[in-house]
């Protein structure tokens, strides 16, 4: 097979974990592939006679191209990927512990070709965390986690964004129905969210949330709409302390380092036009407070970036959804959003560099 | 002034309390007045001359009416009133807790006028239940904890809807874009609420919550969508084990009792088309997770219904936004939501009584 070596100057790809054998992930690729949406310069990472066999049983026409990584193929229609083996095979909806190294070499090599400089960016379909965990990694508690271990920073932030503000030719929102919605804290027990909520932690990810709105999305000044923590962002202390005693002194602070900060505003009424307008992103204080929105407004076509990392990285905005998997009914529409929005992050950080 | 005195087989009019004088529910009151879009056989229970006040500042053109409680006037124009004094003048924006034994009195006159036969139902204008507090009720938790004890029943449900759902032909909604959404646990501190997240209260919240939906919605069979505690539900427990020990037995003893019940879904995932399908109220563990996405849903359009109390008493979706009042560019939508459903829900019973 002709390929191409990657140098360089030339476009880099953007690679694509498969995620969970068992999941929606391998056939939301194989969809893409088929329905010929995929952009060139798109390469799956994941066992390609188990793309294969899934292909052939959904009777999709792709042809999975198997290629070493670094490499793929110019010119040619069909889906290219870079291989991992299943340690064991899989069948769709029936998770297996013994390929939780799988899904996890699949992320490394992502990993590698980023830093290499292999590929430009990297792009995660949905894994199952708790198939990990009994696969062997008691500690896993997600991607965005596993990621920022594996990059050696301290600190991500996990953002959401939808579709139409990918899309939209100003990067800053107006209040036009699209949301990008950042986490203080993400894959935690609720019983554990008040006591993760620290100054330290909400200045520390609030800058990080600027920083990368600045460099990955061009944002000049960011404006912030941060969320409180308790019912009411506490009313005045009646309903929980948080917001007077950490949350409030944190924006202070923050303000007074110049960043463009609103809130604490109840999450309950900071997701209306009157508090929405000119804000570039909220930031809410866990995981359900902020996507149980996102989510509603993005109707399937929202992704997940990653803050802070030294690589793009964006997912999809969903899970394994195991009782759809080799059912080829999933909506691959987060995904396309997810590698569209990975190849527009790339394409300024590599503008930027120039 | 001809005052008819309210008789059985009369409509019975609809009482607003117009709430803590400081905020914005007075003016909202007077606002549809003036618009002239308040349903005849509306009365507002309040302090006349501050209404008076009010309207002068804002220059709205309301006569408003003062009625002895229990009467209203036939074929005028203006704002009916049922008069409760305040304990000191109020300005809006600057709250006073001498004030406060004024607004539960509203309260209590609204609800005396539901019990005795002389209203056929009660809306009720923001409250704050800081200065409520403040002013020497230190238990007191918010208008829907107060009404329950005012009532005498052990247990309501807060339950918000968006607006197109309330003026649907069909009271059940299939998923065209409008939302229903009950809450297990209300105004609590966000530390507190995975401890009241019980057995006991997830299947009497929900039976309370179908009971109503038959009763007051006239919703047969509804089917109820439950939401986890924890992110992603628990993913099986390792995000939390509430949803194992607690909220799925729970919702299988519901189940056994013939209920539709699904869940528990992650939140993040259940306000999305393909869950919300034939789903005719969504049940949230706790405040933010479900009434952000209601908010953001219903845009100012939504309004909050009380399930489980011997009367019909809708409210306002918002708070007393203490920075807009007295400026009369605060948004009267939900009020008038809330009063239409308020009527609607009112008809509704007296048509069942019948």
């Amino acid at each position: 097979m002709l390929v191409d070596t990657l140098s360089s100057d030339s476009a880099l790809p953007v690679v694509v974990t498969t995620g969970e054998p068992a999941g929606i992930g391998p056939e939301l690729m194989l969809m893409l592939a088929a329905q010929g949406i995929l952009p060139a310069g798109t390469v799956a990472i994941g066992d390609p006679d188990m793309l294969r066999q899934r292909a052939a049983a959904l009777g999709l026409s792709v042809t999975v191209i198997e290629c070493s990584p670094g490499e793929y193929p110019s010119g040619t229609h069909g889906l290219p990927v870079w291989p991992v083996a299943l340690n064991e095979p899989a069948t769709p909806g029936v998770l297996n512990p013994a390929n939780a190294d799988y899904v996890l070499a699949t992320l490394a090599l992502a990993v590698d070709a980023c830093q290499k400089g292999q590929a430009a960016a990297m792009v995660t379909a949905p894994l199952h965390k708790g198939v990990i965990i009994e696969g062997g990694h008691p500690a896993f508690t997600g991607h965005t986690e596993w990621l920022r271990d594996a990059c050696g920073v301290d600190e991500v932030v996990m953002m959401l964004a939808t579709d139409t503000a990918l899309h939209a030719a100003s990067p800053s929102w107006q209040g036009s129905g699209d949301l990008r919605v950042a986490l203080v804290t993400t894959h935690l027990p609720l019983r554990n969210v008040a006591d993760a909520i620290t100054f330290e932690r909400v200045t520390r990810i609030s800058r990080l949330l600027a920083a990368d709105l600045q460099r990955q999305f061009g944002i000049a000044k960011p404006r912030i709409a941060v969320c409180g923590l308790n019912p009411h962002a506490g009313e005045d202390g009646h309903l929980g302390r948080e917001e007077l005693d950490v949350i409030i002194p944190a924006l202070d602070a923050l303000r007074a380092e110049g960043m463009d900060i609103l809130g604490p505003l109840p999450a309950d009424t900071l997701f209306t036009p009157r508090h929405l307008a000119g804000v570039d992103a909220v930031l809410a204080m866990y995981h359900d407070q902020g996507l149980a929105v996102l989510k509603y407004a993005g109707f399937g076509q929202a992704a997940n970036i990653t803050l802070g990392l030294p690589l793009v990285r964006t997912s999809v905005d969903h899970g394994t959804a195991l009782d759809l998997a080799g059912k080829g009914v999933a909506d691959p529409g987060s995904l396309n959003v997810a590698i569209a929005l990975a190849r527009r992050l790339a394409a300024r950080r590599l503008s930027a560099e120039i």
